[in-house]
């Protein structure tokens, strides 16, 4: 697996399962009808930001992050990211190798911490892949998201410093 | 004190003292060198957003409340809002008012919480105010913001449910 900096020829193989994640509403709190042009400019950051793909071997994408100051001014040291993986990819330590790509990411360029807004709790393949690269939760906004079956959950803040 | 709307004409008198407390970089994360443009574009919101103004019995404006959706989508329930009071005026419930008025306005708004993302913890005049307000300290994220003469300092992150 590779990880390389996403390119406007990637955003067409992203866009379908990130849609499919986003129409699902049970881990993002992005708008479910979410549309392209409003999802391309929110996803494909430019510096300070940065947005990346996973490829295997044959230069298939398998997940996408992005990057980016969480904060302004004098919090801007705060690192934020966000992930995307097809869900076909699965189980293929797609998501860790972004999750470990972001922390080198924020650490190279001088951050202090990365701050996770809002992972839901019922994520929990997440909360706990994001726990063993080391962040904990700080706190859960109760009733924080509303899950498409599970009615309100708490949705949890992550953090941690570099 | 009457609190009401903000409009274009307000701009001119919020800008100076709104100005004079980010450039102090003392309680907030906007960049201390915000200009002016991008100052009002952030500040003077519109729907779904509001700002709103408090004014004494002369009209004269005292400090000025901004609110808005905290998250979109699945989280779009939990409003966030941001106060600046002329330190001019301070010590005269101006704070209180405005907070009193923005929990208000999200209940009408439909919102089923409150949450401030960045309260500087050496601000310990706000924190006590939101506290009096019903707000809870969910978390402080340690070292979470840059202070002129302290160091880095926590960022507390504060909710209430409405």
């Amino acid at each position: 697996m590779l990880i390389r900096e996403a390119t406007a020829g990637d955003w067409p193989v992203i866009w379908p399962f990130l849609r499919a994640i986003v129409a699902a509403g049970e881990t993002y709190t992005y708008p479910r009808d979410l549309d392209e042009a409003t999802a391309r400019e929110m996803w494909m950051l430019t510096a300070p930001g940065r947005t990346v793909v996973a490829v295997d071997e044959s230069g298939t994408v398998l997940g996408t992050a992005k990057m980016n100051p969480n904060h302004m001014g004098a919090a801007a040291h705060i690192a934020g990211a966000s992930f995307m993986v097809d869900p076909q990819c699965g189980g293929r330590g797609v998501g860790r190798a972004l999750g470990e790509y972001v922390l080198a990411w924020a650490r190279a360029e001088g951050y202090r911490a990365m701050q996770f807004n809002a992972v839901v709790e019922t994520n929990t393949g997440a909360v706990a892949l994001w726990e063993s690269l080391g962040f904990r939760i700080m706190t859960t906004l109760p009733e924080g998201f509303l899950h498409p079956t599970k009615g309100y959950v708490g949705l949890h803040i992550m953090y941690r410093q570099l």
